[in-house]
């Protein structure tokens, strides 16, 4: 094949939209577009030079309307989130990770985090970023029949280990985990506990999915182009004020200087759109991956999603056979129009499956189309000898 | 003063760039915007979800299009800046700082770095994003007289003190260093240099300032939207492949993860214009240094620039009365229209300076206006009992 010269790929990206929506369904779960309106909002000018500095007290000149902006978004955060403070300024959750690392914890300091073969991200766990701030790392616990943290063997290990940070959240997630005895067994020991919520900041936001902060976490992170969905960004909140002026701090000190401050009017439509939904996306979102789960099932599709009643998040889990490459299955359901990615089996050690997300259909507006979407993704795969799926 | 409301900030936030243009001129030495054309091919689409690892070899499906517009601006990048491999993905200088530092060094090996006082950045210096990485930092000698580096001193301080890593490069840069005497010193101890060229790398696209990687440097870092007029970004360059693969390696690991895939396309443009364009912009952008400089002087302001003949870079400096406190004059001049920021004074200890940058106006096509500008800034400027300047 010949590569597109610049102006073809000039060309491809500005139909990207078009590509996207005709012809092909993304059930990738790390996926959203920002509305019509937050993209608009988004202003060049407030990005051409830096505000470096605490709001009101910049370095640079005029910057009191980036200044009122970060106020206002960082008002809206607390207010979706049940915050004391948010931190609205680093450019990815994988930035803001690291960030809360170097701010809450000394090189040598110990992290309990999801280990990579439960959905734990690279920015959260042992050989990933938590390493650059000079952190240990030791696996939590995970009740693989579940899909679950193991909740009270995470807890023991808070108070055997006694470490100073435990993460949690993953990026594999069908339903919340009972993170509350953790918290308690980090409180105890003085740990400090992070929430990534990257992958269901929007269901959180919207009251499908339990608020971490609300159950006693310290610290939650997201990115904002999942099922919050606005542009490529990240958020931070937390429950102590004075945890918020440290990360600033820290922040202003050695890792922030020049950010895009022309995102802010941009996420603040997107935040404003969110605490107006009044979770009815969320909601949304979460009957779409019943649907998708039961139409699945029904098919004789193996899945590994919540029961009927139980709480859903945007993913559903299809395991795939051990036979299976997972970039060549990735490449055979992109040639049906499928856009979905795989993730490690949680539920079982060195297996694939896929990782379906509804929360970009939802955005798009097609739930009436989800129980065909489901048949579509079904009808491509075919059930394998050792009863899970490879593509047809 | 009563505090604008959401609405009244979004509606601020949408009509900045009239009021960038109305009544304000534009002196702040880090600031500038994309072309329109490069501001229209930012494809939203492309920032749906993350294209995460090699180009071609991505984790997620349907990224030959990002992948492909990797590979062409990193040969823009190589191409502009005479480079063997080119990292387009890091969010900002900062970040791309703190990523060649975890590449190439270890916890505990020592950096050279300019101070802060003579114009240092947080992410290059003593106290800023180095010790991120565990890096111990010494200062590199300075001549204040000539307000350069002192490469004698410097060439020195690398035989002595055999550090792992040499930065370059400053926030305050009115003329190019002799770095040649580092470059060699640092490649008889085995050091690795990089020099930051977030100020420069347009100039030195342009052909007006030397190019560091020719001049033997191994890895140069840049933001995007000072001489280099594109979005906030950063470009990392350098001479070896192997460093480029070890570094890519390193921030597909670790620091990367999600980034905003729809900025490719236009980065991709600004480089294609700075390319198109044969250094035209960089010529103007020093011409118009010199003439600010002799205009200043001819009013009897005092200057820190270069003699004429001399190479200029975007920056002339403007020595302030010890008196004054730098956030007051800032306000006290954006009361007069004029956005400037300032700095340590490179050549007096203790001191600060306005640091004046015409790259904004001349990429607004104000060159011919540079002479009323200089007036302008004069007539706003008193000169105090100490020499120094002071706002009338």
């Amino acid at each position: 094949m010949e590569m597109p010269n610049e102006q073809q790929l000039l060309a491809m990206a500005a139909a990207r939209g078009a590509a996207l929506r005709d012809g092909r369904v993304v059930l990738y779960a790390g996926a959203n577009l920002p509305s019509e309106e937050a993209q608009q909002a988004y202003s060049v000018e407030l990005s051409a030079y830096p505000a470096m500095g605490p709001s009101y007290a910049k370095e640079q000149p005029d910057t009191d309307l980036v200044s009122g902006l970060e106020v206002a978004v960082r008002e809206r955060i607390c207010s979706l989130f049940s915050a004391a403070w948010a931190e609205p300024r680093l450019p990815s959750c994988t930035i803001a990770n690291l960030a809360v690392f170097h701010a809450f914890s000394r090189p040598g300091d110990l992290l309990l985090a999801p280990a990579a073969a439960h959905g734990g991200h690279l920015s959260q766990r042992r050989g990933g970023t938590p390493e650059l701030a000079g952190l240990r790392v030791a696996d939590l616990p995970f009740d693989t029949r579940a899909c679950r943290l193991d909740a009270q063997a995470a807890a023991e290990l808070v108070h055997t280990l006694r470490p100073s940070l435990v993460m949690l959240g993953r990026s594999v997630i069908i339903t919340p985990d009972d993170i509350e005895p953790v918290v308690a067994a980090a409180r105890e020991v003085g740990a400090k506990t992070i929430f990534d919520a990257s992958h269901v900041s929007g269901l959180i936001a919207g009251g499908t999915f339990p608020n971490p902060l609300e159950l006693g976490v310290d610290i939650l992170t997201s990115s904002t182009y999942k099922t919050l969905p606005g542009r490529p960004h990240s958020l931070i909140a937390g429950r102590h004020a004075e945890d918020g002026e440290r990360l600033a701090r820290f922040i202003d000190r050695a890792l922030l200087a020049n950010y895009d401050a022309g995102k802010l009017p941009s996420f603040l439509v997107t935040l404003q759109q969110a605490e107006a939904d009044g979770g009815a996306y969320a909601r949304r979102v979460c009957a779409a991956s019943q649907t998708f789960a039961r139409v699945l099932r029904e098919l004789n599709v193996a899945v590994i999603a919540p029961n009927p009643g139980e709480v859903f998040t945007h993913q559903v889990l299809v395991p795939m056979s051990n036979a299976l490459d997972a970039p060549a299955t990735i490449k055979a359901l992109e040639q049906e129009g499928i856009l979905v990615g795989t993730c490690n089996d949680p539920t079982t050690p060195g297996a694939y499956a896929l990782r379906v997300g509804t929360q970009f259909i939802v955005a798009q507006g097609q739930d009436e189309q989800v129980d065909n979407i489901a048949r579509w993704l079904a009808a491509a795969l075919r059930r394998e000898v050792d009863g899970r799926m490879s593509v047809a």
